[in-house]
């Protein structure tokens, strides 16, 4: 067995999300069928670095499967991509040895939101950007982001449907500004993790802070709260970006689930 | 009776092309249902500057309209893009005199072709760009489309499918340059008016010549030859944007149909 790790960008819009559903199709699948293709009916499973949910894109998700033959790895993205349809694209494959776990060995992760700060939503950037009509201060958006740096009690931000229990996450980065070339306003977040729509309640609540609707000590005052309900509403998905998956050098001791 | 002109944008993905057929849904429909919806319930007959195909994108199409109360332009701009679909943005209303009309008045037309010049499709490109992954010679290009600049018949790069008998047109702007940014090769063509598949036509010849399978002199030797057969492919439609119409001050001596 060789195991391979690729880095795949899709477009998450005809998707139900990346993990196999019974209700639609899913990136996982196609992966699933395109795998099945290369090996003449071998059924190979798939491992992703994490879900996206219906709608969500990646430009940097991180999976992981193990091949029954020794192909090159540019054999391998050249027969992946031939295969799979045009909204998911291969970007790099690499031969990693079996320590490597896309899940397991995960460091930390980059999300972008993107959001159209426009009066009208361009017919081009609908599916990819939240349109967002309002006025927004910026100032006051990332004075409140920056109480989310460092380990902290995500509960405010996590959709009641999970299942994990520990919502105890460390954030890196947490940084929003305006791109004046393309009249977007985006959020960037890194951390080693993060909870079941946790970026998407961060960024509805970010934007009531931004219209005035909430106070600027308000993200601050949602971690100390530990209630989804008192936070913003989920932003909805198109606007969400997985942009990239970092690996440590396997050092076990470190591992982030 | 007020005469509107309006500058409109679409996503050209899921529509049969601009005009009304029975095969599916088109722009024109969208518009003449959000009028009806504005009316309740009058029929207001839209005049677009001209067709584009099923897939083509428009940044700047311009239709008139005459509607039977006076409204604000700004209320009618509001009221559109509340009905219409999120694939079709109303930029701007004017009112216009009655002399204005959306078709027999223009003066000239841009159109952008943009093609993806990577090895691999970029997901979020696919509906906007023609995935081209071959080595392309640019200054071969730049050379070729030179040829085309100017008042010529343009036979040979219209579709047999037209029922035009003139096809004499005068071609002012034909560039092709590199976006080192977006990795695109992008065509700007502006011309007093263009044949039916006339722009596809001539980027489907004019890449053919960049990968070196035609010379340089092609375009040329085109124009003289007019016959349909002897060019090049007709580039696929989602590559291809109405960039912007362009209208006279009302000199109805210089009209162009």
């Amino acid at each position: 067995m060789n195991r391979y790790k690729a880095i795949i960008a899709y477009d998450g819009t005809n998707y139900v999300g990346y993990q196999v559903q019974t209700n639609g199709n899913s990136i996982q699948a196609e992966l699933n069928k395109a795998l099945k293709k290369m090996t003449k009916g071998m059924y190979i499973p798939v491992c992703a670095s994490g879900r996206t949910d219906s709608g969500v894109h990646a430009n940097g998700q991180v999976i992981h499967f193990d091949y029954p033959a020794d192909i090159s790895t540019e054999g391998a993205k050249r027969a992946l991509n031939s295969l799979l349809p045009d909204d998911i694209l291969v970007k790099e494959v690499e031969k990693v040895d079996e320590d490597f776990h896309a899940r397991y060995t995960v460091k930390g992760k980059r999300y972008i939101y993107r959001v159209s700060n426009t009066q009208a939503i361009d017919p081009f950037k609908r599916l990819y950007t939240l349109h967002h009509p309002y006025r927004l201060d910026l100032d006051k958006m990332q004075t409140a982001l920056n109480a989310i740096i460092g380990t902290h009690d995500f509960t405010s931000f996590c959709s009641t449907k999970t299942d994990k229990e520990d919502k105890v996450r460390t954030v890196t980065k947490a940084l929003v500004y305006r791109d004046e070339t393309s009249h977007e306003v985006c959020f960037i977040f890194e951390g080693n993790g993060f909870l079941y729509n946790m970026i998407r309640i961060l960024v509805g609540t970010t934007l009531q802070i931004g219209n005035g609707l909430r106070p600027v000590n308000e993200l601050e005052r949602l971690i100390v709260v530990k209630n989804r309900n008192e936070a913003g509403p989920t932003a909805p998905p198109q606007g969400l970006f997985l942009d990239e998956v970092f690996y440590q050098e396997l050092d076990k001791s470190k591992l982030v689930q």
